[in-house]
């Protein structure tokens, strides 16, 4: 492992603080649509379903501490939140794959809206490129190389087969994309100064089937079965 | 509050193990179709990018240890999670909303052979309604509550707007669905008994820009600010 010195540290930003920022912004945003000027922590922490103290002590790490007896000032939160995640400048995304999936994110509205513009989508099929979609031509994915250095792309979204996205991957990468968002149903392998989030769908039906199950098994008086068990 | 006695217990199973059981599981799964007999706790947490100390703690959760030298009997550990997961027994799925989102879930592949199986499509534009998607027709939102009852629907998948997803929700908890996977962008509210799953593509996507614009950062060697910051 040699150091890297051009990395930044966070700040000291724990994870799980930022994948929480975001729910806090949307729910400012809607604060702010409906011109409401202050938020308590306890109204904020309701309407995204965080703990209250959690969110408290998660807006701490932003330097937002809100004033007691008046709260947070919704627009200046939503300022600090968006700066924090770099949302105050557009990222541009490139979508690769545009199946049933792929032209669901495109039109996808929540985007434009959140500091990203869907620059360019592209596909392999002979039936789908040049194909107009979200406003967008899709363009093969042959001019991947071309369109992430043209387009500016920051952030390189995967929704192809599975057995396709290693190899957009590393296309990805090797023409300097470091933020993947991979919905295809592989584990990338990506060298360490890659960010990959991953969505599953199957895994999150997974997740909801053992709660269910356990919950099936209670309305059938089976808990002695844990007792018995143990 | 009042006690639930008939809610079973977990088992002691951290949720954070939960999660990552389907990883595991699709793991195992590969390499069971190449007819790979036995795996380490090493090769396995490395096709799935879980550090190994921890997937060895999770399989212990499951009271599955491996033998030393050998590793874990593929073939078993599939049935273990499978079991735990309640994937052993078919799960009924309702999709509601049938737009691009609706479509591209009813036409995800991974769904049937995990134990899944999409019983029922629901919209209610009346250009959608009584369309083919995914081999079956469109049915109007007015029969949630006859399509819940006829096709013992366990897990509902809201994919509507987000101004109609709390009423869809409050539908499907009335007539007895606990189990929700939502990608409207709005936090529901529900009952403690029952279980929201949450997909936002938007914030997925917003962690990923915290992490490219920390990078950005690093790459044009403000390292310094943070150091005069701090």
């Amino acid at each position: 492992m040699t150091s890297r010195p051009s990395r930044p540290r966070d700040r000291g930003i724990p994870e799980a603080t930022v994948a929480r920022l975001p729910l806090y912004l949307r729910a400012l945003q809607g604060l702010s649509e409906r011109g409401i000027p202050t938020v308590s922590s306890g109204e904020l922490a309701a309407a995204t379903g965080v703990n209250s103290a959690k969110l408290r002590k998660d807006l701490s790490h932003l330097g937002s501490y809100g004033t007691r007896g008046v709260g947070y000032d919704v627009e200046y939160l939503i300022y600090q939140i968006s700066r924090e995640l770099g949302l105050t400048q557009d990222w541009s995304v490139a979508i690769i794959g545009v199946g049933n999936l792929g032209r669901a994110l495109a039109n996808y509205g929540g985007f434009g809206t959140r500091g990203f513009r869907i620059a360019a989508l592209l596909d392999a099929a002979p039936e789908v490129v040049g194909r107009r979609v979200a406003g967008l031509t899709v363009r093969h994915i042959d001019s991947l190389e071309d369109v992430v250095s043209n387009e500016d792309v920051s952030i390189g979204v995967i929704a192809t087969p599975a057995k396709a996205a290693q190899g957009v991957c590393d296309r990805l990468i090797a023409v300097g994309v470091t933020s993947i968002l991979n919905f295809a149903p592989v584990v990338l392998n990506v060298p360490d100064h890659v960010d990959v989030r991953k969505v599953d769908l199957s895994i999150e039906l997974q997740i909801l089937a053992f709660h269910e199950q356990r919950k099936s098994a209670g309305r059938q008086g089976s808990d002695w079965v844990d007792v018995l068990d143990a």
